[in-house]
This record gives C-alpha cells, structure tokens and sequence, in this order.
C-alpha cells in the first residue's frame, strides 16, 4: 500500500512523496490521518527557524485527528476503526523528570512531528501511549484543535484558576485565543490584549473585552477593569518584551502569571515586582495525559466555536501553498490540512 | 523623662538627639528598647539612596528588642516588664492586598523605621497590634536577630520546602545565611553560592557546602550535587545579574525559585528555562505574623549560633562608627546597636 506524505526540505518547501506504508511494530498503532492543523511551530519549521533540530527528511505536524487502521503486536484495549488523536510526546522514563511523574517535560522528551515523523502522511506509526479515543460524534475536523486545546487547558491548570477571577491573556493568537476560552470556562473575567485589529475584532467575536496597547494604556485599563486591583491571573502568550513589561505591571499582589510563550531571547523583566507584589510566576509546557480528557470534554461541550475559529481547510496536495499563505497572512487563526478524503 | 534618640541627617550623618518622652498613644505601646542591629535596608538609608522616602528628620531602626515601658488606652494582653520584639508593619486593612488577607503586602503599608519612626532610640511607641512577646529566657540581643531570621522563615514558606529537597541560595549575606538556616532545619540539602570569601569562610563554618562562583562553575557543581538534577529550590538573595542568570541554570526541572533580593534595576532573564523546564518563581517580602512565631521558636531552639552571628555590638552613642565601619566592612556579619544600658 502506498501513502502519500508531505517531507520538508528545507527553504519553504514541502515535497509530497509517495512512502510505502509500514505496519506498525510492536506497541504501535497505524493512524488513517484525517486532518491535521498548522501549529506556530510547524510555521517555525517550514521559515526554516529549527533546521538542525529537525533536518530535511521530516514529515512535521501533530495537530491531527484520525481513525486506527491497524493495531501492532502487544497493544491492548484499542481497535481498527475508533477515531482518536495523538497526544504527541514520547517520554524516556527514566529521567528527574519522569522520575518525578513530570514525564511531559522529560529531559529526553522526543516531540512526535518534530523529532520524529508526524502527521502530514496518509498513514501514519505511533506509540499507542499517545493514543486519546474520541467522544461519539464530535466531528474528526474539530478533534484536530484538541492538541492546541490541551495547551490551553494546562496553562489554565497551572494557573490554578478560580471562579469570578480577573484574567488577563497577553496575545490573542490561536494559542492565546484558546486560553482565554479555557480560562472564562473555569469562570475567569478574561480581557484579551492584542496588537492586531483582525484579532481583536475575532476575540470581540467570541465575547470578549479587548486592549490595544497600540492605542490604549493596558495597565489603566486593566485596573479599571478590576477596581484597581490588577489581574489576578495573567498569561504572557506574546513572546515580546512589552508582553513581558505588562505582565508584572498588570498582575494584582500575589498575582499569578503563566509563561505560556516561547522566549527566543531574554527579556528584561521587572524582578522589583516579584519582590514588592510577592508576584508568582509558572512556566507551563505542552500538557499531561489529563489535559488531553479536559480538553476532548471542552470541544465536545462547545467551549470552543470551530467553525469560526477554524480559517480555511485544504487538501494535502495543497501543503505548500497553505504554508506560504499563513507566512503573508498571519490574522488567519487556524489553518487545517485535510489527509484523508472523506 | 528625656530619651535618646539618633536623627539621620542625610549625607552618612546621624545626629545624636535629646527628645521629650511621649507617652504612648491610645492602641500604643512604649518600648525601652535594648538593642537594634543594622540591616542592609538602614544601610542604604545611611548612604543617601533613600533620601526621598525617608527625609532628614527619621529616626530609622528596626531589627530591634525591648521591653515594654508604657501601654496606652485601650491596649489589652500586654503589660510593663514583658520582653517584646516588633513586628515592624503597619497595614491600612482596606487595600486589594489586605482585602485579601495579604496584610504584610498592604498597597499602603507602613514600614515602621523607614517610613515613620524606629528604634535607634531609647523610647519608641509603636502600635500594639505590631507587639510579640519574647519567650522566657532569650537574651535581648539574640531577640533582635528575630526580625531578619522571620524573613527567612517567610522566605522558606514561600518556597513549600519539604524535607530532603536539594536547596541552592544564591547570595551569602545575613539573609542569604538566615534562609540557608532555616532551610536546613526543614529538612533541605542546601548548598550556598557567594563570592566574598570571608563569607564563604563563614558560612562553611556554619556546616553548609560552598560555592564560589569566581573560581568553580556554579551550574556544573550543582548538578554534580544533586546527581544532575539541579536544585528543587533556589533562593536568589544576590539582587545581581549573574545570580538571576544562575538561578534559572541551577534550578531543577519544575524547580521552584524564590525572589528574596531587590533587584533596584530590570535584569535580563532566561525565560525559556521558564517554559521549558516549568520553573516556578514566587516573590518574597517580609513576614506574616506566624513567620515571627517560627522565628521566635526557631532562635530559642538554637537554630542561629547568634554568638558568631553577631559580628559586633556597639552603644547608641557610637552609631555613625558603626555606619560607617559597615560600609567600609562588607563582610561582617550581623552589627549590632546596644540602645539601652545592661
């Protein structure tokens, strides 16, 4: 059998190859990909941004759905036909971390889709650990925001949020946009602040009040917001260096703020606050095998309206121009690749 | 009655006072205080850093003991003779902090010796409610070590340390020492970071592991103490760059940091080790009530060794010597001010 697959090249290129379908080894199971979204990092890859971590053989991509074609020797309790998604970490076990029952930020974590082959292919190999078995009837073009849903419920769980708190989410992107979604579930007063009037306008959509700090004070107007108190909870989901001057200025004493985005490079930050404020401050990554069920739950509860938050759904032979189009247009919130015809 | 009293004066200057005796007000206690040692804060105050919060006209002063001379109207629980420390904050119990039971992190706290006065005085009336009663037998010029040592404890409650957790303190002053203390007596492994090598030489005198940061590579003596891991809990106490950069290096996976320094300028931070890692970081100030409690307790069971802590003691007559020998002597210890004669 022969299936067809997306391998980055390197320079803005994807090549879609013919692979010939492998069965699954042992403690495998065979994923029929159906559809698999554009994460921010997929984008980092194909900008050429993580070449030696990733090379020019790889097929990318983790933000999938599908359906088990095939079961390899020794896995139980899962069959040909359930529909499922990947939770896509595979954990060495035998490390601080893992030791510590932290096995999603194992120090030899392997990220499935990056460092190793991901789900831009018809067919597809994985451990059956990563496996997460769908509801009934929740559509498989909605299953594949899960992975980027449980990335927004582990932030929220790491904030350890509660009901009638005042939440501010910096950065109004998919991942942000998601968070606040999460959060205002758990009960949470968001505000989102963003730069990007498409944006804004997206997140005034779904409900929420907006900042522009391009042209409105965001502390002023958080405290106005929460009776001069400041955010009790903040999510830093900017990766900028204004995005980390708001978060101590914004969060109320004994605020808490999550690092939810990727900093490239060291910000400076305003250690003072942290002292004066006793602000607390929690790093949070990927998700656990929880995450995953809370966010399986959420999609199916219709926390998150896809049909708006999901931009545009192409075909797989369409890669390459999916790719360039969100490197011009980055107001898109979700892109999606559609693996198997329907 | 005429009392004593040592006035800063700006420009490294105390000037030494005759002053009235008032009595105490109503809900006010008068102190006859018996020693009060200097504390970095009162340090910056000499050297004219904090001239615009302090003025010219304070009698500063804070890490005190005494005994008590008078009780104003309304004061119950308290009587003449009881040997007392205060808790040196003044809350206004009407603030987002004090709403929410965060009184020691008021948005108007008073801190009693900096912003109203202190005890390099021989009388001092300060609020009842700031009052904790000394148990039997503890020699007065230990008691004046409860101030700092409650410091420390707040800083290990803040960092929910459990016993046999490995602990890095990143700074080896009188608070570095106090947090390395207490820290030990919970049960951590700690090891202290500092580059003055009397300090050093003091601190490896208390029984504690070393590490000079000038002549051996912190990170690598670390994970080599704790079989790679790195420290569960870090306290940075240095208010330097490189012990920001070290803290984040030398931190455990899901490691929690404690922010004990004031870091009067923004230092860059490696935030990727935040969202990598899941580090944590909580801001520390000051003391509840029940950090003065664990102090009281934790000095009586002889947890300072307060006869090397207590570098020197001098009488009131002498405290500009005193000042200025400190800022000369960056490596003593505790320095201390006798105010009333044995």
């Amino acid at each position: 059998m022969i299936s067809q697959a997306a391998v980055y090249r390197g320079d803005k290129t994807f090549s879609l190859e013919q692979k010939n379908v492998q069965p699954p080894g042992p403690g495998e199971v065979q994923i029929k990909v159906a559809y698999c979204g554009i994460c921010g990092t997929d984008l980092h890859i194909f900008l050429g941004h993580m070449d030696k971590r990733v090379g020019f053989e790889r097929t990318i991509g983790h933000e999938m759905s599908g359906t088990i074609s095939a079961t390899g020797e020794g896995v139980t309790g899962l069959s040909t036909g359930q529909r499922i998604v990947v939770r896509p970490l595979d954990h060495c076990g035998d490390c601080p971390a893992c030791n510590a029952g932290h096995e999603h930020i194992c120090h030899n974590l392997k990220f499935i889709g990056i460092d190793s082959e991901g789900a831009f292919q018809e067919y597809w190999n994985v451990p059956a650990h990563t496996i997460h078995v769908l509801p009934e009837g929740l559509d498989l073009s909605h299953a594949a925001l899960i992975e980027p849903l449980a990335v927004a419920c582990h932030d929220v769980e790491r904030a350890k949020l509660v009901k009638d708190e005042d939440v501010l989410v910096i950065g109004g992107g998919p991942i942000g946009l998601l968070v606040a979604l999460v959060a205002r579930q758990a009960g949470g007063n968001v505000v989102i602040s963003e730069i990007s009037e498409t944006r804004l306008a997206y997140a005034a959509k779904l409900g929420f009040k907006t900042i522009n700090p391009k042209t409105e004070d965001p502390v002023e107007r958080v405290n106005a917001l929460t009776g001069n108190k400041g955010a009790d909870v903040v999510f830093e989901v900017s990766g900028s260096q204004p995005g980390v001057d708001l978060m101590t200025a914004a969060a109320a004493t004994r605020g808490r703020i999550v690092m939810v985005a990727i900093h490239a490079s060291k910000p400076t930050i305003d250690l003072f606050q942290f002292f004066w404020r006793e602000l607390e401050l929690f790093g949070a990554r990927v998700y656990r095998p929880e995450d995953y069920d809370t966010a399986m739950r959420l999609l199916n509860e219709g926390v998150v309206d896809c049909a708006s938050f999901i931009t545009d759904i192409k075909p797989l032979g369409e890669i390459q121009t999916a790719f360039t189009a969100l490197t011009q247009n980055p107001s898109a919130i979700k892109s999606m690749i559609q693996i198997a015809k329907d």
